[in-house]
């Protein structure tokens, strides 16, 4: 672990911001049992019977009590969203785009740790970490995709925390096809502490552990045989064979906290990829381990190198590194694994 | 109205696409009256009531049958559909951006060609359109925003069309907050039919407007008084106070049609606005003038000149051109106005 990460925790006090705006919902809440919460409004018909961790009343009605998401009744552990594929998540293949995956893993997280009762004054963070200024910060995260879905399908995702590393939490996540039931995408990944003025990691504190633990659940979704944990090499201008510079951060890609979102790290890593690869490959893995924070005056550079695999060459590996442009410090280092495209049946 | 334009017609053959491979559920279909569509999957308890304008059966409940969207049982020419704004959606000012809006408008539009039953062959586009190889091409759009959503907030939005111009339609949308009713934005566009080959524009051809006609509906979104009408001025390098150049598309923002989606020109506007508006103002109207359409190819230029409006000059006026950076090519005009953000309670 090197410096400061950025982190999906800053975007978190988003929503603590946002509900103490409309009521004490999300905090001082435990788990609960399942219940219903019934919802109309004056003129949209619409009800739905899931799997809430609030009982029915005034609270969960707050901000249209309208989440498609909750906790499991036969795994209280496991918490559940599903999600319609929106006509401009999908990409120029017709597909929900990788950086669309990566945004429902985090909108599952954050609407778990909104769910769980134990927020505290920070996105995501906890009472205890709100009291010493700490927040999440991921360090690495792989996410495996088997099946891109389109416009239109639904899609059933589920997350759950365990211990992770020597200090800190794993959080992993399984997608299904809604119709299919079937496992389209899983992925896990590290989560640390970091001080949210001074961006430094530290360790979990006690106090924090025994606050989460109770929610650890012991079940991974990607198996030890089929994870990617070996060392991503670092790519330098000698090994990159492609190299793109002078990326540029938008305002629009800050979070609230005035650091870059780190869902965008992944699309400037796909800068340096050639046109044919994402035209003609799927993604099948990829693994981002975050270094660095980076801010919108930091210009960036996307190094790739690419290694073909396979017996018909159908396969290819990708190594990347995003840097800053002025001192060439690493933000982000990963591993890409792609497959060749079948054709498609309904093209 | 000047050469070919980017169109979200082109995005919309990806539902065509995706629907021909579950079965032929878009097609042929005509206005329906109001039923309930009851959706179980093996581990999702979920149910929802709402106006679908399928009978409830075999077809509905392909692709999940799971939208959040149907026409009004009291008004049938309005499509209505439900959003959650989700985390990824708002920006660093903690609300929902209006590129987001865009994308919802889009998402709502192409629902609604989807489900009104006269779909061809191509994604928005009829089927007399489809024998003619014509899709839909927007030309104009303003969009007014009375309140920005936050993340986990529920946004209500209505569609309809009507004519508009001499051989065009116009589209209108209503945006409401699912807890207040109240109409958080509204919206007006043009279309006209454009050659997918060719990509030139042409008039509606009789076939095209006798399909479509019995769907317009004879009200606006925006009253006369309240229209965003008059010219907006071409910027050039001497009346433009600020000029971003060097804006490279990126493979993702393309349609399938490998042309950029026309909500990403948005973006690119403001990358010639100052940050400081961007961070102290809030975008209560733009308007988009499409005049041509780019490619990945293509390197683009932004260019923006602010007028300070208002006795306490407290509201800002943006003229903005977006211009291929070659042969400086017009492909966007747009004009914005900002209000400066009134101090948040919940902050």
């Amino acid at each position: 672990m090197m410096a400061s990460i950025q982190t999906a925790a800053a975007a978190l006090r988003l929503r603590d911001n946002h509900s103490t705006s409309v009521g004490p919902v999300q905090f001082n809440r435990g788990w609960r049992r399942s219940g219903c919460v019934k919802m109309k409004a004056n003129n949209v018909n619409m009800r739905m019977t899931h799997t809430p961790l609030r009982d029915k009343g005034g609270e969960a009605e707050a901000n249209g009590g309208y989440l498609l998401g909750g906790f499991l009744a036969e795994d209280r552990f496991v918490y559940r969203q599903t999600f319609v594929i929106r006509s401009y998540e999908t990409g120029p293949d017709k597909t929900a785009t990788m950086e669309t995956l990566m945004n429902l893993l985090q909108e599952t997280a954050l609407n778990h740790v909104s769910s769980a009762g134990v927020a505290g004054n920070g996105f995501g963070a906890t009472r205890e970490m709100s009291i010493r200024k700490l927040i999440w910060a991921v360090t690495r995260i792989n996410i495996q995709v088997d099946e891109y879905s389109s416009w239109g399908d639904v899609v059933v995702v589920d997350t759950w925390v365990d211990a992770g590393g020597k200090n800190g939490m794993r959080r992993d996540w399984i997608i299904r096809d809604y119709n299919t039931n079937k496992i389209i995408s899983r992925a896990t990944s590290n989560w640390v502490n970091m001080n949210r003025e001074t961006r430094r990691v530290s360790k979990i504190p006690d106090a924090v552990r025994e606050e989460i633990q109770p929610f650890y659940l012991n079940k991974v979704a990607i198996t030890p045989q089929n994870s990617d944990t070996h060392k991503i090499e670092k790519l330098t201008d000698q090994t990159a064979q492609r190299i793109h510079n002078g990326l540029a951060p938008r305002w629009s890609d800050m979070d609230a906290n005035q650091h870059v979102n780190n869902v965008k790290y992944f699309g400037w890593l796909l800068e340096s990829v050639p046109i044919n690869v994402l035209e003609d490959y799927n993604m099948t893995s990829m693994t981002l381990e975050y270094r660095r924070e980076c801010r919108q005056s930091n210009l960036l550079e996307s190094l790739t190198t690419i290694t073909v695999n396979g017996e018909d060459q159908k396969m290819l590996e990708c190594t990347h590194l995003l840097r800053m442009e002025e001192d060439k410090a690493e933000i982000v280092r990963a591993r890409s694994a792609w497959q060749f495209k079948k054709p498609r049946h309904n093209i």
